[in-house]
């Protein structure tokens, strides 16, 4: 088996399961006043210290949430609704156009029902959003602005935004910043308080820690409408029981993705270029799509011209190799990736694609594994293509 | 030490903790198409039938949340927006004066920015509603109500409302009704389909699974908006990488708690009824609230006239009592208890109050533990309360 799908979940660390194991045997609700209480108040705190200090933010900026979709949710539209409440003139939203669709959809839901402008800002063919295009649209639409939400990498094609530069942008017009973060902690160097930012997404599945737990960092002085109103926990910004074994699990894993970055990214970049280069070696019509200097380290993604990119999916699924062929989330849906549309690609070149993504736990062994079995799958599955598709 | 407050959270049981586990150890995210995905899924779709059979409903009527708070939250605003958009005179919201803080601040929140009108239904003396004032509300603005929110149980006192009658009130005149049942599952008879609600919410953290896990059942044929946009999983209801460890382990708690009920309430109620005969005895000035038959059989909720039940709180947990000054969710917060305002307690005696709740490992020995320690707790608290309170 050689799992290449960690963009899309990768294995809980050890110490991160053993970490939800001890807390869930302890006992209490952070917010009861006991004794048990207090000691699942203070493992909360201590994980809020940890996750803080790792992102460069500080511990009352985080807000720990379900997981990516809430951050990226509550983000969006409660920073929306706060500045629009303040300031009738501040309706319009912006986004990427390659933006994850917790990001994308909830955009598309305020401009469908809550009366925002919205604007996509388009990327180009590596999947970049042009600074100068974006200072262009913030000087003409300053007033009008509520915020803006780029993401830090894209999840299908890997590329790295200039996030600092856009940051910088936004700041100059006083324009609060969100990005969603998912991909890039553990992977490229994320400080929150560096950045800018006002607010920024991250999850614990994506860095080996538990699925259902993330955390929004949010600015001390960023107003933010509530999505989930209730008993008031985390600044009255995201009400409900804090999971403390989630939130114990998630501050193990941030905190260890965070600590090995380095040594990680030099092993992933590695086995990752030797993926790519041994998949053009044996494929040469394949294009790798996005960056391929600003890129994520354990994100390769290719079309493969002439093919359906499920169609390999599924033979490479009959031997063991677990891949993608966009974001999981929106797998099972037959559409082709708006992220490849938005980069310019036609809708066969789309849905010709796949992507291998490495994770902690990713070997040689693996991607000697997908290279025995790749150039088979593309084979079939050009030949498919071909009697399908008339050319 | 006498854990005296499951009605805040209580202890995973062990084979949820191991179905955790074990789901955790396994791989792959529920919307990848390859078999670590396929295998996820089919645990996560066996744990939808699992809570579906367990609770009377379909499978398919099974939205899972991040817990109790995002359901009320999706179900009050989620349906609230749904019957608005298709029905603009459909803008009333009916919540009982009773509900947790997650349905009330969400109500609450519906009429100050979504411009609803609310109306919450007040209570009698033991917290219940009155299904001829109901009926009344009902026939006076059948024509504008988009959604009624009543619990099933109440968290604080422990009344258990007349759902079936409420519900067949409203579901007379079309209108959805929500209600939330976090605290009665497990407890109570609880089927989703024979009920009539439209909508019905229950978290793991309260039957023995995990915190952070939750759900709604949700009518098939009930309209909702999402809170959560994304990915588009959960019928489109609720987006997020479905939590599979989480899931197993809230199913296997749920089934347990749902197996068990039975024996598990005549163990429990017995155990309470001799609490609650045992503290009368020792303290005669004390006053059972909610309603002493229709109540949830783990629940014991007592004024202590002239007592802070804050102070009495933290007597208590210095001798290793743990209990509640009201929801755990607002504890912190220095406020009477809406609940028994609400039952027409004046301010005073909603301060002097204190939940005791008992879960599946409650014993004989924590209720000597409480005895042992009240009546002291109690003289000290009630000196102090005189100290400080001209008389």
């Amino acid at each position: 088996m050689a799992y290449l799908d960690h963009a899309a979940t990768t294995p809980m660390l050890p110490a991160a399961l053993d970490a939800y194991v001890a807390a869930a045997r302890a006992l209490g609700n952070p917010s009861s006043l006991h004794a048990a209480g207090r000691g699942a108040r203070r493992l909360v705190e201590e994980s809020r210290e940890r996750i803080a200090a790792a992102l460069g933010a500080r511990p009352s900026e985080v807000i720990f949430t379900s997981g990516g979709t809430e951050a990226d949710n509550l983000a969006v539209k409660g920073i929306f609704w706060a500045r629009r409440d303040a300031d009738s003139r501040l309706r319009r939203v912006v986004a990427s156009a390659v933006e994850h669709h917790a990001v994308l959809d909830g955009v598309e839901w305020l401009g469908r029902h809550e009366g925002a402008e919205v604007t996509l800002q388009p990327v180009d063919e590596l999947g970049r959003v042009d600074p100068e295009a974006f200072a262009e649209l913030v000087r003409a639409h300053a007033g009008e602005i509520a915020v803006v939400s780029v993401q830090w990498a894209n999840n299908e094609v890997g590329t790295v935004q200039p996030v600092a530069e856009l940051v910088a942008i936004a700041a100059g017009a006083g324009i609060p910043f969100h990005t969603d973060a998912v991909q890039a902690v553990g992977q490229v160097a994320v400080d929150f308080g560096a950045s800018g930012a006002a607010a920024l997404t991250l999850t614990g599945h994506k860095v080996g820690g538990p699925v259902g737990v993330g955390a929004l960092l949010l600015g001390r002085d960023v107003s933010c409408t509530p999505l989930l109103h209730g008993g008031g926990q985390e600044r009255d910004v995201r009400s409900g029981t804090l999971d403390t074994p989630g939130v114990v699990a998630f501050a193990t894993a941030v905190e260890a993705a965070v600590t090995s970055r380095e040594e990680h990214v030099g092993r992933i970049t590695a086995l990752r270029d030797e993926l790519v280069a041994r998949v053009r070696a044996a494929i040469p019509d394949a294009i790798l799509n996005g960056d391929p200097d600003q890129r994520l380290p354990g994100n390769a993604h290719f079309s493969f011209p002439g093919c359906e990119g499920d169609a390999l999916l599924l033979l490479l699924d009959a031997q063991g190799i677990y891949c993608s062929t966009g974001s999981a989330c929106s797998a099972g849906v037959a559409q082709p990736s708006h992220v490849l549309l938005a980069m310019g690609a036609d809708d066969r070149r789309a849905r010709s694609s796949l992507r291998f993504s490495l994770g902690h736990d990713s070997t040689k062994a693996d991607v000697d594994a997908l290279l025995a079995a790749l150039p088979g799958a593309v084979e079939r599955a050009c030949r498919a293509g071909a009697w399908k598709t008339p050319r």
